[in-house]
């Protein structure tokens, strides 16, 4: 059986004695940012792009990882090695550190470990959403602060939902884990453009890495949510997923739509295809 | 020497060993609620003031401490004891617990540690603040969220301040951690009241323990904190402690105020007097 270490700023600890002391600043004031990614046997998957955000989060919160992008990718070979990894999901979280008092800025903590990830070869059948009245905090930042998605897990659920579509001043942002697009009735892609984090899964349709449905960046109300022929959402393990209701309403007809369709068959194809 | 025991879920841990699993969802996810409260020669301060809050504030993010009053009392009279504890502070964290997927509520951890304390037993010196446009997020509850107070930590410092004051469409708040009080030029003390954390010094001046300068709630405008004899903030480690420049204006007359140092005076005697 594969061992399932983790790296904690330099030193590798099995998964089971993988720990932070409570004077963590995590654990303290929920201070630290992210960034996951997965493998696709054992091959990371737009590591760059997530690289790129994972430092520039950490420079948007004063912490600094500690290693360079190099030995970083160094760590992650490694990891890959060490924990064979195949189908995966790498996460790297970086803390405030163990503050002596508390509350002063310390030496970062970086945890980088690993999961198996069942990833989705296909595009998911249909999801639905309610909406909340939410702004994250510094959303450009992939922060841990998630404090509002987890304390609506049961509202969701007595919903029988599957996840959150947050708006705020009536303009539609994003889901807690995934970027929210709509198709147009007259085929139009649109993403909300401000306030929201910019996922590398939108960022590559916004590329136009998927031929004739290039999504344009733009803020829109939850009218015109409900007005829309088609809704998705977008994540690294979600890839393109259907949304066909809304707060019970449905979305076009109900189904996922043949825009949706279209993009999510290149993209997995571009993805999973070779 | 004195232990420095710790407390997690009914194990005691040297502090050096007490630690949580990267799992836990404070790490991940930011999630977790706490309270604080100090101890005079080994007897808690407003103890059950402190409970009352702590209970709230767990039910109100679907936390359960698994531990009822009477047995957490004991708890805190055992580190007392153990960790011969005279003038200090305890901290209860509660946080989502150990999530398999790093996302769902598990099992929650309670942690409880202790802390030295150096008390002021008399009103400290005039502070300084600078002002900042945030709304904390659950305004009501003592999450661990302090992402925006701890990123502000280096522009505090730059700006030659001590700490920060929320305010939000115009309206002022609280700091991060204490809350704010403004003596108006006709000798009214008031203190905003909504969309902050209800302390507990607050609730005790509220209450009237300060005779002739019961505090009202009201919310009001920055302008107000401006044209305002006096200021001051009060929290658990703080006590009254005045206020005597606002991004570099002064308050008044730029000291410590008459009606500030009366009600510390009073304060100060209620709490350390006996």
């Amino acid at each position: 059986m594969a061992t399932n270490d983790v790296w904690i700023n330099g030193d590798w600890l099995p998964a089971a004695t993988a720990a932070l002391p409570v004077s963590d600043l995590s654990i303290q004031r929920g201070y630290g940012i992210f960034d996951f990614f997965k493998l696709i046997a054992g091959k990371p998957l737009f590591l760059d792009d997530h690289l790129d955000r994972f430092y520039r989060s950490a420079a948007a919160i004063h912490l600094a990882p500690g290693i360079d992008r190099p030995a970083l990718k160094t760590v992650v070979d490694e990891m890959i090695g060490r924990n064979e990894l195949g189908d995966a999901g790498i996460k790297l979280t970086l803390t405030g550190g163990a503050s002596p008092d508390g509350y002063s800025l310390a030496r970062p903590t970086l945890i980088i470990h690993s999961m198996p990830l069942q990833l989705e070869r296909t595009m998911s059948s249909g999801m639905t959403l309610i909406t909340d009245r939410h702004q994250r905090q510094m959303p450009a930042v992939k922060t841990i602060d998630y404090l509002r998605a987890i304390w609506l897990q049961p509202t969701i659920k007595n919903a029988g939902a599957d996840d959150v579509l947050y708006f705020q001043d009536e303009q539609v942002t994003e889901c807690p884990r995934a970027n929210f697009f709509i198709v147009t009735t007259n085929g139009e892609v649109q993403t909300p453009k401000s306030n929201i984090l910019a996922g590398v899964t939108r960022k590559k349709l916004l590329e136009g890495v998927v031929t004739g449905y290039t999504p344009i960046e733009k803020d829109f109300p939850l009218s015109s949510v409900f007005d829309a022929a088609e809704a998705f959402i977008t994540s690294t393990t979600k890839m393109i997923r259907p949304v066909v209701a809304i707060d019970g309403k449905p979305i076009g007809n109900g189904q996922p739509g043949p825009v949706t369709t279209a993009m999510a068959t290149q993209l997995y194809e571009l993805v999973y295809g070779h």
